[in-house]
């Protein structure tokens, strides 16, 4: 997505960006100069990576962390921080997209078909390294969050390896997965944000929480927008996770629903793009039925969104600063707007 | 390998071994607890790949460094590094296997075929967060040795991937894949062994120079075991290097030596276990005259075993143990004798 995109909605996530726009410029240099490499194929392939665009959602949300707490430019440590967090949130892409053999990312061919396997895995942990070496010189705590939330997103994919979108009984499974592979960097960012403006202990666990149920709600969106939005926007085909049977929200409680439309679907041994693409028709046009799957996975983003909100009103630091706060909420409430 | 192997050199290596176990199972134990995961199969891919057996050489190096200097046993912190080298050792060898394809290491099924790409690459990456978190409560020098170390690693591969096994001028480019993909972590492994028992920093450098001279010499070496061992030793076929045309020191002598039958060989479409292994029985057979292959490899593994040994010769710290600095030049010559 870019900058125009969220133009939509002036009020808060226009105004997020724009105004946070330096602080972001800073961690984009720092990221770019990670890039640094006696290997010339490991900086074209993370530049490639980095020029394929992205919201920058986790340095966003680490920087107006910050600046919620009253650091405003973000501190080399922030900085570095939310640098270290998109570079482990790349390495990621790079490797899922080996994982899902996926030959498109954000409209353009993947890193994996672009370069080939090899050399897509080999940077992925080039970027690890990379954030390793921003992570490693801030304090302990920082550390020891950015191992968890390394360690989680793991164990998040792992897990999500074993989900079968063929069994309706997997909601709670779904919620573990996403807790790992999505909100785990959420957190994290929201969390070292917090913490290395010098938020209380307390604020910083209300913005960790805050991390993880807003990361839900933005993996909820994206699972939602993969059947309503159209190819330019996803920058894939729509359906792609009905295609994959990727045990989507979507997927789940379209198979939930007891619509036998959803078990004939899913229990096809291989679905074409055409019929991915017609499903995804199917759910649309339902969707202004009261009760529809797309309406009840628009209500689950939204109950996230809202537990999102409230651990952001629970903080009562004295040094927080309500007008960014009233942006976080902004930000929740427009992310949930992409799916109304 | 196993220590019985050792057991024919007793003056060198054995002893190396024995003394040093406390030290050693202290790492091995640090090790199994980072194994620690709520995703139970990031536990289990990990215990398979350890139990795989591997010499630990990169735990021994740091271990008997740190005596060098007096240290034994070693302190949490050395464990701690000692640990985490290990485990971004085994990483490697996860992304490796998936990379090459391999379907067997140390003659059992390689975690790759065992368990699938994905949970072996997601291991990989989760062996990764534990090593990060392992290393990076430690010092400065650590962190930036450890950053750098893995940066170089994955420089080292992305390098081999471009190297043409059929082009003989590639010895120099065949130094420094071997610098980044093996030496780096002998290198790590000593210099921090070093420094975290308080030698000075030209010690301290002069070890880091040793470790990646020794490993240097312990990958020539290993070069020339996929030719000259059996299949038993070697946990995979014979002449899997010839094989798959690695660029390997074997291959790289073999070409450079003007044969014929090398550039018959090499210019194959594709190379059968059977060709292969043929191939690794003539340059055996030929082993024996001045100036076959086997002899020049064995000598340029020699060459920089002598110049590993000459940094060690070099170290002039008050608080250096002779006794242990002889062990170390010993087990550079044991292992050459592998290969005599």
């Amino acid at each position: 997505m870019n900058s125009t995109q969220y133009s939509q909605n002036p009020f808060s996530a226009a105004s997020l960006l724009s105004e946070n726009l330096s602080g972001l410029t800073l961690v984009e240099e720092r990221i770019r100069s990670s890039f640094r490499s006696n290997a010339p194929q490991l900086t074209e392939i993370s530049q490639y990576l980095l020029s394929l665009g992205g919201k920058r959602i986790r340095p966003l949300l680490a920087v107006v962390t910050g600046r919620l707490f009253g650091m405003y430019p973000p501190s080399a440590e922030l900085v570095s921080a939310a640098a270290g967090i998109e570079l482990i949130h790349m390495a990621t892409l790079l490797h899922d997209d080996i994982i899902d053999e996926s030959p498109v990312r954000r409209n353009r061919t993947s890193a994996y078909i672009e370069f080939g396997l090899a050399p897509s895995l080999i940077t992925g942990d080039f970027l690890l390294a990379r954030a390793f070496g921003l992570c490693a010189h801030l304090d302990l705590y920082v550390i020891e969050a950015t191992e968890q939330a390394c360690v989680e997103l793991t164990e998040g994919e792992v897990l999500e390896g074993h989900l079968d979108p063929k069994n309706p009984s997997s909601l709670e499974d779904y919620l573990t997965v996403v807790r790992g592979k999505t909100a785990s960097l959420f957190a994290l960012a929201s969390a070292v944000g917090a913490h290395i403006s010098g938020a209380s202990e307390r604020s910083t666990e209300l913005l960790k929480d805050f991390g993880y149920l807003a990361g839900i709600s933005f993996q909820m969106v994206d699972d939602i927008l993969d059947v309503t939005a159209d190819e330019d926007l996803l920058g894939k085909p729509t359906g792609t996770d009905l295609r994959q049977k990727t045990p989507s929200l979507v997927n789940i409680l379209w198979l939930t629903s007891g619509d036998p439309e959803a078990v004939r679907f899913f229990n096809a041994a291989a679905i074409t793009e055409q019929e991915a693409k017609a499903a995804a028709q199917l759910l649309r046009a339902d969707a202004v039925r009261e009760g529809s799957v797309i309406q009840e996975c628009r209500k689950t983003a939204e109950h996230y969104a809202r537990l999102a909100q409230e651990k952001l009103l629970a903080v009562d630091d004295q040094r927080m600063v309500p007008a960014v706060r009233d942006q976080l909420i902004g930000l929740l409430h427009y992310t949930l707007e992409r799916v109304k």
